[in-house]
């Protein structure tokens, strides 16, 4: 099975680390990931300039390795269409994200977005991330995002499906067990913060907290907070099939 | 009712001005948009800079516009939240976008992204483009985005939908009628350029046509290739509620 890791915290973030690491144990690893942290990047592709591409040293390994100053879909799309050609990766694996990726928030996430591109792409993809920020325990999320990428060669079915874990960041036997989850809704308040330039000007900074509100209890959010494994299956496919015969029934002219 | 207008061409896009000025027809017109082009930026959001605004003179009108140095989605969370904080938008509308924002490639699209963005604040929301990049004729298009923004206020019941709205190019009078359309597949073969800068060295242009594939028959690439308008309603809970079940099945250890 060939691998191919990337991530949106940057090629030598440790999270990438411990997660090619451990997939060398399962199959032929290559990492394409970005030269710098492309967080919240969503699924932007690079279009106005050239990319570049370095090989590189990873860490104390001999990975084959590629940096690429571009956003996480932009190295997926490049590695497989260019970098890997005769070499199509069998799995794409996005992570270890330093942060959760839960609800509406993987819209926003280069993350989760690197593994929509192999989706697309018709390639099976894994993305993870860590339920908290402040722990830098990859390990045992590293040991199961390998456990998670055998099971997906094993029911070869879902390869329009991308999996988006989260992991908790308690001790392991703290751990409830694995649920699999549909996306919450994330809502944030206060998410701008106006400051003055040394002339006066004012600029902005994106930010905002996490609004508490009540979630439908199968959400990604309701499972990592009591500390299971969150699994959410998605997918790229927008249309809102929901909406779609009550749409139908507006008369249009041109 | 209080219109908020943006794209990702830029605020002195020819298809932003036509629009803006249509829809002042039916309500108060606020623009805000990014400073410079942003196609292709999809769901991105700015948090390694702080944005900056500058109030614009807009064309020849005297609409209040605001050009933001971010990307589409910035634009409209930085309006909705700071610059119109009293004063949120009824409804967002984006575009006209130089070109079709069609099937799988909404996700990478920049106009797209920013009336997802409107939804996920509750907005509702447009985004229109024009089938084809090389006509720009933006008058009749616009006239049908103001029919389509008072629609979804007559409907109230849309609030998590997207109007993804694309126009054919053709002459009005060859135009068959309006379709309710799915998002359709979008492929592209070559998708990278590689080329050599004077020290030798390799870059890669991001590139790619577009595979010609089958097509479901209710999808937006077929309706707008028959020169009909396509309508596709969006979401964005991106959930795969049809794989749930079976990964549920899966046997999951920690």
């Amino acid at each position: 099975m060939r691998i191919l890791v990337t991530n949106d915290d940057g090629i030598f973030a440790e999270g990438i680390y411990y997660l090619a690491k451990g997939l060398q144990n399962i199959g032929e690893v290559i990492v394409a990931a970005p030269n710098t942290e492309r967080s919240a990047t969503g699924h932007a592709i690079t279009i106005h300039h050239p990319l570049r591409v370095d090989k590189v040293k990873f860490f104390d390994t001999t990975i084959e390795a590629y940096s690429i100053n571009g956003t996480p879909a932009d190295c997926v799309k490049l590695a497989t269409e260019a970098l890997l050609k005769d070499r199509k990766p069998d799995l794409v694996v996005s992570g270890i994200n330093n942060g959760p990726n839960l609800g509406t928030d993987v819209i926003y996430s280069g993350t989760v977005s690197a593994a929509v591109e192999a989706a697309i792409m018709d390639i099976p993809s894994i993305a993870i991330s860590m339920g908290n920020i402040h722990i830098k325990e990859y390990t045992d999320a590293s040991d199961f995002a390998c456990r998670m990428a055998e099971k997906i060669f094993h029911h070869q079915s879902i390869i329009d499906t991308i999996i988006n874990i989260n992991y908790p960041t308690c001790p392991k036997d703290k751990i409830k067990g694995v649920k699999v989850t549909t996306l919450g809704i994330r809502k944030y308040a206060n998410t701008f913060i106006e400051r003055k330039d040394p002339r006066g000007n004012s600029y902005y900074w994106t930010s905002g907290t996490v609004v508490e509100m009540e979630q439908n209890t199968e959400s990604d959010i309701v499972a990592l907070k009591d500390n299971y494994i969150s699994i959410t299956p998605i997918h790229f496919d927008l249309t809102h099939f929901k909406t779609f015969e009550k749409i139908k029934s507006w008369n249009f002219e041109i």
